[in-house]
Formats: C-alpha cells, sequence, structure tokens
C-alpha cells in the first residue's frame, strides 16, 4: 500500500514554517512568540532573586519551566487546571525545565532562579517540541539581558538546545507531527537535542504497536535533520543581541 | 498644589491608545486581541452545546467567563492559580461575565453556552475593563458566526457593551488609569456601559479616603466620555462581518 | 402600572427593623449579633498579636474580615464551603475587609491584627450590609478594649461606618431589600458610608437592564438616608462603653 | 492528697446549668440553641427531599450531622477549615450522626435525608455531646413538623438521646467538664445514652496515664447520672409540641 | 435462639492465628509484618531528627503514625485517598498515634520524632487493632537500635501494648471479629490495653441497637483475655533484640 | 581512568537477583511481589465490572495503572502524597497504563477495567521498570481467572513485557542501576520491550551531558539484554496457571 502523502503538503523530512518573533511581550526579560505552523508558543521568563529552599547557601542558580494550553487555544475548549495541574502538563513541563538546565551553567548563573512559562496560544501538535526551542531562545535574551545589567559576567548557557517530534503513521516515519497526525500516529516521539548534535531526551511510545530497532533509527535520524533546520534559526535569531531592558514596568 | 500632569502625557479626560485585533487567534469561533495602552488581553469565545445542569430544558443559553493572567503579564511573575482562583480573579471573572450577560438575549441564543476566555498578556492597569470591551467583541464575532452557520437565526446580542476605569489621583478625576496611577489612586471606579448610555455595573471604592457625591458624579462623568470613545471603535469594528469558520481544527 | 406595596407594609425609604445585641458572645474581644429584619449576623473581633508577613516591622496593624453562612441559616440549607470559599464569599469578605479598614487608622492600632468574623445566623437578603454595620461596632468594643487593657492608646477607628441595600423593583427605587425583593430587583446596589456622609464603597449591578444616571441618583440619595438612621443607631450604642474584658477564657 | 474543688463550685456529679432554646432561628424545620455552661451550640435541621446515591431505591431515609466551631467560638481565634475538615472535626460529625441514627427509624421515615448542623457559637467544653444532647431534640421538633405536614406517619424517633462527658482529674471522677478540666485531666470519656439507659456509643481516652477497670465503672455511673438529668430535661422539652411551619422562608 | 458458631470455628473469646515478623523490610528502623488471620499490616518506623514546630526547644520527642489500606487490600479495589484521607482513616491513625504516645516517655526520646506508618496489605478485620499491636513492635525494635546506636540512654517505651476487637453477633460476645462478623455485629468495640492490664482506649459503638451495662461488662473481659495473649506474643518476640542497623540504604 | 566495578560486584550487563512471588496476597484477582535486588513491589490487580464513562457501550475494555511509595520504603521516609500525586507519581504510572495497554486486546477483554496497583514496599532504583515487569504477571494471572470464571473466552494479553532501566555511569553503560547508581548517572534510560524483542517505550534524560548516538545504541543493546532475561523468568513463571480463585473475600 502507497501511504497517503501529507495533507499539508510537505515531504516527510520537512520541518512545517518556523518562527521566532523576539520580545513579543514588553515586560518580560525574555519573550519569544514560537510558531510551528499553527501551533503558537508564548515563551517568557522572570528572574526570581532567589532560589528553592533546598538550594540556597550554595551559590549556584535554578532554571525551572512552566506550561499550560490557554482555553481558547483547541477547537474544543481546554479546561483551565484550577484544582493542580493534570499529568500530562506536569510531565511536558518537568521535560522543558529538565531539558533547558542541562545546557545552563548553574555556577555561573549565580544563586537566582529564571523561571520560564511556555503558554500555548494555539494547539496544533507539538507544542511541547515548539515549546522547548521557543523557551531556549527566550532564555537566552534574558541571560544575555542579565550580561547587560552586570549580574552575571557572561551569558551561562553552554549551547543551543532544539527539539522535534517524529512519528510512525501508516508505517512511515515522518518529522513534526501536526495534531492530525499525531492522534493517529503508531509511534510517536519527542527528541531534544544540544547544538552539538548529541542527545539531551529521547523519549519513544508505540500508541499502535511496537517498534523495531531499525524504525527507532529512522526516527532518530529524521530528529537530528530536523534539528539542524531549528539550529539553522537559531543562529539567525542570536546573531543580534536583544535591546536592554531594565527590570520593570517602563515609565 | 497643582496636580502633576500625567505621565503618560494624556489629558484627564484621554483613553490610552486603543486597538483591537481580529481573529488573533485561528481555532476559536471568537477572537480577539484587546490592547489598551499596554495592557493586552486575548479573549476566545467557544461554543459549549450544552448548558450548566440547572438550566436544562429551558430551551435557553448561557454566557461565563474566566479571566487569568500569564505568569510573564507582570514585571513581577504571577503565580499560576493552580490551587483554586484567587478572590480577585473570582470577583474579575464574576463581573465579566454578569456584564456580557446584561447584553445577551438568552432565549434568543437557544439551549449552549458560550464561554469567554480573558487571558491577560500584559498586565498595565485596566485588565478587568479592557477584557470587557474586548470580549463583547468577540462574542459578538462568535454570534454571527452562529448565524452564519444557521444555529441562530439572528445575533442574539442586544446592545453593545464596554468598560472603562476611572480614578482620583491627587484629588483629580482622571479617565483610563495605567498601572502607575491606579496603584496610588485615592478611589477607584470601574463602570460598564451599555450602548444606550445607561449603566450595567458601577463598582467605586475608596482606597485612601472616601468619596463625596460630587467627586462620583464628576468621575461618572468621566466613564460616559470613555464609553463613548469604546463605542466608536466598536462600531467600526462591527461594521463588517468576521469571515465564516468552520467549527474544529482547520483541515 | 402602580407598583404593588412592599410585603412588610414598609414605606420605600423605610429601614427593616435593626437591633445591635453587644456581647452576644462571652470571649471573642468584640461580639456582636446585628440583625436587620430577619437578617442575623453574629460579628465577632478576635485579636491576633501578629500581622500577615508582608506588613512586618512596619509599627502598623491590619484589620481582616470573613464572611460565612451557617448551613441552617436559609430554607434551602447553605453547602459549608469545605473546599474552599466561593467566589461570591470571597467578594463579600474582601469588601467587609476593605471598608472598615477605611475607616481604621493603622499606625494608631500597633504590629497587631484584629480579625473580624461575620457569621450569618439567618438570611433574609443584606447578608453583606449588615454584617459590615454590625462588623464596625464590634471593632469598636474591640478596640476600646485594647485601650482599657493599655495596648493601644487611644481607639484607633476614625469614623464610624454603615452599610444599605438599594435597589430597583418594578422600576420602584426601595431602601433595605429583603431576599423576596432582592430575588427580583432589576437593579441591586450596596453602599458603604463613612460617617462624614461620603462614600466608601459603591457597588451597583443591572440584574435586569441597565440603569440610568437619574436612577442611579435616586438610589444614592436613598443610601444616604438609610446610612443617617443607622449612624443614629450606632451613636446610640457607642454612647456606653463595652465592660472591660480579659483577653482569654473567664475562669 | 485531698483533691481542689472544682473551680465552679459544683459537686463531681453535677452537670453544668442546661437550657435549650426552641426554634432560636425561623427558618429550619427543627433549631435548639443547647447550653452547657458556656457552651453553646446552635443546632438546625434542614430536609433534603433525597438520599444520598448509595440508598436510593430503598424507601428508607438516612439522618447525617455536620459539626463546626464559629472562628469567635474560643479565646484563641478558631481558623475556619476551608481546606477539608480536620480529623478533630470529621471525627465528632461521624459520632454525632452514627448517634442520632441509632435512635431513628429509617423506613419509617421515607425516602428523604434529615442533615443536622450543630455550629459551635461558643465552646468551654463538651462541644460534641452538647451537641448530640441539642441536636436529638431539634431533630424531634423537624420530625415532629413533618408528621405536621402529613409527611411521614408518626414521628421516627425510637427513644431519646443525651450525652455527656466524663473524665478524671487529678484522680478524682467528675462530670461534665469545662475546657479547664478536660484541658488537664487523666482520661476523657464521652458516653452518649439512649432513654432506656443503655449505651449508644462509649468513648474513653487516657491522656495521661491508663486506667483501671475500677475507673472505668465509676465513670460510666457519673455519665448514667448525667444523662439521667439530661432526659428530664428533654422531657420538659417534648411535653409541647413545637408550632407548624412551613417549609420555606416565612412570607 | 441458638447462636449459629462461628463461620472459623473458634470459640468465642479466641484469637485468630497471630504472627510478628521483624525486619520485614531492610531499611526502616523497625519494620513488622503484623497478621491476625487474612489481616495483614506493615508497621514500619522511620526516624525524624526534628520535631513539629509547636514542640520545638523543649527539649522532648514525639510519636506520630499514619495509616493506609492497599488498594489491592480488599476484594472490592479501594481507592487512594489522594484527595486528603477520609474520616474513617484520621480517626484511625489519630487512635494509633494517642495509644502509642501512652507508653512512652516523651522526655526520654529527645528532641526527634519517629514516624509510624501501618500500611494494611490485606484487610479482614481488626486492620486498626493489628496496627496498634504490630506497630507498638516495630517501634519497640526502632527504639532499641536508637539505644544501640548511642542516641537514646534507654529504650523510651514505658510498658507493652495490644490492642483488640471484640463484639456482639446475634447477641453474644466474640473476641477478635474477621470483616464478615464486624459486618454485621450489633455491637462493635475496640479496646487498647496496657501491659499493666489498665486501659488506653475503649470505643464501643451500637450499630444496631444499644447495648446494656452488663453487655459492656461481658465485652471488656472478653477484651482483657484477648490482650493477655497478644502480650504473651510480644514477650517472646522482645525476648531477643533486633540486629544492630545503620540509619540509611544499605551499601 | 578506569572505571570502578559495581558495588554489588554485578557485570555491567547483568541484572540484579530476580524473584517473582505468585499470589502474594488472597484477596486480589492476580498478585505478584516482584523483587529486583533490594526493590520489592507488591502488583495486584482488581477487576471492575465497568469502564470509564467515555468508553461506555463500545464493548472493549481497559487496562489502568497506579504507583506508590509506601512511607517507609526508603531509609529518609517518603511523605504520602494526600495532596494529589505528584509529577514523578502522574509519569510514573501514566507509563506503566500505557506499557501495558500496549500487549492487551481491549476488544477481547470485553467492557471492563481491570486496574493495577503498584505499590513499592522497598525502593532501591528501578522501581517503575520492577512495576511493569511484575505488573505484566499480575495482569496475566487476573487474566487467566477471568478465563477461568468464564468471563473471557481466552487470555487477551498478546504477548509478555517487560522493562528495564540501564544508563551511563563514570561513561561507561550498564544495566539494571541501584539506587546508589542512578542518583550518580550521567545519562538514565527506561526501555520498556515487548516479547517480540520490539520496543514499546525508550525513555532516555540526560542528566548530566548529553549523549551520542553511538552510546544510545550501546545502551539499547543492553536493555534487550535484559529483557531477554526477563522473559526467562516470565516463561517459568506463566508455564503453570494460577489457582482459580473465587472473585471475593474466602468465606
Amino acid at each position: 500500500m502507497t501511504p497517503s502523502p501529507r495533507a499539508d503538503g510537505r515531504a516527510n523530512d520537512e520541518l512545517r514554517a518556523i518562527s521566532f518573533e523576539r520580545d513579543a511581550t514588553e515586560f518580560a526579560l525574555g519573550s519569544v512568540m514560537a510558531k510551528c505552523g499553527h501551533t503558537w508558543v508564548l515563551c517568557t521568563v522572570s528572574l526570581d532573586e532567589d532560589v528553592p529552599r533546598w538550594m540556597r547557601g550554595r551559590g549556584s542558580g535554578w532554571v525551572t519551566a512552566e506550561y499550560s494550553m490557554l482555553p481558547g487555544s483547541s477547537p474544543e475548549r481546554i479546561r483551565r487546571e484550577t484544582k493542580g495541574p493534570k499529568g500530562r502538563t506536569q510531565e511536558i513541563q518537568r521535560l522543558i525545565g529538565r531539558s533547558l538546565r542541562a545546557v545552563v551553567d548553574h555556577a555561573a548563573l549565580g544563586e537566582r532562579q529564571l523561571l520560564v512559562d511556555c503558554d500555548v496560544l494555539q494547539a496544533d501538535g507539538g507544542t511541547r517540541t515548539t515549546s522547548i526551542t521557543g523557551a531556549w531562545l527566550a532564555l537566552w535574551d534574558a541571560c544575555e539581558r542579565l550580561v547587560q545589567a552586570g549580574l552575571v559576567e557572561s551569558n551561562p548557557i553552554s549551547q543551543p538546545l532544539a527539539a522535534v517530534s517524529v512519528g510512525l503513521i501508516d508505517g512511515e516515519a515522518r518529522l513534526d507531527l501536526p495534531y492530525e497526525e499525531d492522534s493517529r500516529a503508531e509511534v510517536d516521539m519527542n527528541v531534544v537535542v544540544a547544538g552539538d548534535g548529541r542527545f539531551v531526551e529521547v523519549q519513544g511510545t508505540a500508541e499502535g504497536s511496537p517498534f523495531s530497532r531499525a524504525q527507532l533509527d529512522e526516527l532518530m535520524a529524521l530528529a537530528e535533520g530536523g534539528a539542524a533546520t531549528l539550529f539553522e534559526h537559531q543562529r539567525r535569531y542570536t546573531a543580534t543581541r536583544p535591546e536592554p531592558r531594565s527590570i520593570g514596568r517602563p515609565d
């Protein structure tokens, strides 16, 4: 059986249209609107001149992340999680935070905390990977501004970071799944890649039937290709530095 | 003592720059990015083909609202309310819902519910009034689309609705307070006005010292003027109808 | 159409029967049973020789309030809010606290907190306004006892405070609505007035249709008249001071 | 060592002053203000023309109870339990409900529920026992009114019920402990007795050191005596029936 | 009517098969698998080198207990109490903690806390009494190890402690009720006895009809007999001391 | 640098001692005590003759899982999660349920639910993988008993399932990490393998520094070897069937 071509006409190894809007909002230390196709995530970074209790007095900092979907982000309204984040939400925000921390030098950051918020304004698959790729840029901007403000000596981010989804649909490996593909994929995989090409997270799940070692290899190769494209976008973004911004509401 | 002129150079009876972006997101039935100065609120409307249990079988509909501030919307990060909405949040979302319901013909809507979400992307004072004015537009678009889809006969919204804040600062009555003025106002007032010039809500609070009947009158007059300007903006917006939109994620 | 006379035979500008029982309970620093018609609220004041964390070290005090309806206070039992106060409850207790603080000199109170509890034993409309008027008296007694105990130099309450409800029923402005009127009022308004005749809070809500500026004026005038009568009651009450009371359970 | 006489001058086998005010509030089906010394409990009964899900269709009813202390009921303010009832509260309300159910013929009640609320207005020891004794009277009144309204054929309460506290203080057995004795008792015991003299609940706890079989016997005898006196009070109360009361807010 | 003999063939004053497995798990300071018939409870003791805030600086320690049923412990699965312990659970864990504290010299323990966890692996009636009897042994072992480690001078447990259930079934007093008897008992009683034969807790509840003084006496006598047998088991257990165990995960 | 040999003397590709005790408890439909070194997990399966609401009427069943650590399972006591499961817990129980469902034929199960509980009695690393491997056996037994009871035609489990942890410690790939290795691993990976050798879940996380494609391959090979050994154990276990067991508490 010949698999059906992708609904949006992309090749199997092609990302959706990508864009990163710097300083999408005006008050945060770093703020990026990351778009990957119809998936839009607003990533903002706030500074807390304190660290969690268990880290105090060690002289090193911390990066943590939260994730949320706005109720209107999906055709079927998403309920606000006012009684504690659900399992899926916790899983995603733990993944984002862990991934970012893997490329931050906590000692260089000093005893302060950077809180990254990924709020999904529109959801069409790949919200967690778009969050990670956008959050890295917002974090980079925030760190640049800490350098500009003389709070840290040099940007404590050690290398780039990007995330992509890959999956098996009708037995075929595809890169960057929109909702329509994601919801019927046999295997769904999220891969977080560091700038040096090595892996920070590999999470593959068989939704339908198990996957073989050869299929895993094929998916990993697709992911590596997608990450390379994202690193290109990030390089263009970080070629210019953000405008200095005083911390606080502008007069 | 001559009161200091306003930091942003406005006259006391002048609104901040206003804009309403139609269909700011792509999946909601109605979606407006309402901006009033540096205050930005994303208002989306979702359809629920059901009503709360206590209303079933009456053949009439319901409009309800939720309000939230994104964590990065303020220079000091706002914590997510994951253990239930705080008192201030509940007060605001009750106000938004009540105000919108005052200009909706629930019988004409039919036995369905429209859920309005006001998510503050950036907060610089007046988030609740900006939410109401923007939410009315998003609701109008959503209702137009229900008409286009043949689900209701005619738009069940009976008249326009707009909200403004007014206050006393250094003894002087001012319209549309930004955060800097709001935080030091002696009296803080929110007024919701219907298109016919009558009032839907009047909420005045003495933060510092009580206010006299004459001062109340002065503030009410300012509010009426501000609402008139907002009705102008809304008239321009509703002069054209929204594009038809199928309910659901686009193919 | 001639509007129906009031069910309880009152004139439109007439309050229900009012009474304030001093020291309705024996252990609180101040304790008043406030009755307004069939609405009964027990207002007690407790002393906390501490202030909320964010106020420490400033040398000034704080007054806060809580509100609750006993389950048996209404013909249809009211559920206990054991999973957090509902929106209405939070709105009311925020209103009570804010109103009381407007007439307290926090510096004169010293670094301590007075907690005011308004527990509704019987609810027949106007529970929030009866709470405020009664709470002011209980707070006054509590402050007098702090003076008697030598803890503060003079009573830190700057002036009297009273609250009334007014509303439009069948197009007619009426003072002090019982449940039966309140539940079918077109406009419902709560006004908190200071002893000098100025306003601390004005909250008007159109339940049915919006209200005009002229109607607002008429309601405000009714409210001023009602407050004047309540100030008379309060004057008689405060003409005598409370018995000294040691803080703690009597032997 | 001769034990100190009781602070309030009572003999060891003497109850505090007891009173039961019928229809202490106006809207509940039954409502009793039960006072035992300085301990005051408002007991109200509400009717729910439904039963818990697990009982439906069996044709028999249910009685349940809730217990709460008002914040101002104690010299040190009691926090409201807005995050779920504490262990002590749950223990007490389970005890009250279980005790009342032991003297109710659930089949005779029919498929409806009576909810008993015991709200402590003033707490000076023995709040749970005063609650039970007062609740029984409020329940009796409520059932009489169900008979008057023709909803049940005859009062489904099978016999009287009363509860007392007893304890060992300085090695001496005493009846009806106020707070001051309760807080330093070596053994604390609550006994619920049915009108035929038999026991519904016996709960004895060694706070300091264990108690012997002889001491248990002495405490049980004291409890039986106290209950006999309470049954006298109840007999006088039930000698007259409550006024008929329509269910709902009076016009 | 001749009552039916017990389903498991026991005499009315006979306990089920009893066993206590020392060090049932390897990491806790004390750990006992207590079995009473088909009821199995794992009792573990953990050390916290701190005490609750309200006890700090007094130089004396604290013992507290928690109780839980594993979901698979019963033929009908027991839901996890992830939204706070239910009333029954709180009642039981308060009982266990209070009972244990009655035989511990808190000053001798020093300013540290021992946390006792009773997790029911299999439930066939008598879970709270089996918990108490087993917890006492686990606590004894834990205290012995504190002595071995030189943290306390001598074992701070003052005397043995055991608990039994007794009840009236078909009018007949029986010792140690399995689920099948417990669920249809007219009277259900739990008695906690100290090594000197005196009582720490007596909790009797009439499930069906009240019980007389004579029946209470009969039940107390059965309980005393059962406790005597349990003390025999405990004596054999404590005749040997536990192996020394370093606090922490073994290498 | 030569890496230190493993503390417990194992080769890098060697599992810890493995055992599975069938019917470790008596009331559950399936019950296995799974031990992997010092990690002990009690896996029980309960039947619910119903499915979640969203699945009703489809004729097919569901398998879900919960995971919990007993407080005494670790040298530092684990707090009970009484305010909702934490992120880690939710992540693990979602993983267990998803993995089991991958090898169950839901249509063959019929419209009923099997609830798998994994309660960790002792935790020394690898609790989630030991849970999965043990849960599969308990589920197999439960399904066999459904067949024996005539409720399903044939065992709906399609193939075996086992899980192992692998990781990089000091740059070296190792199989089946105990706590001491797990807590200092640079890369931590959990792999769930189906009986046909294909993968159900692959979750790799860089705790220290990212990992290369070659390292991923090495870890995957180790995991495949470990799973093969576990399949051997499972084959021996399933060579005999469980004793028939009536559903319910034994008489």
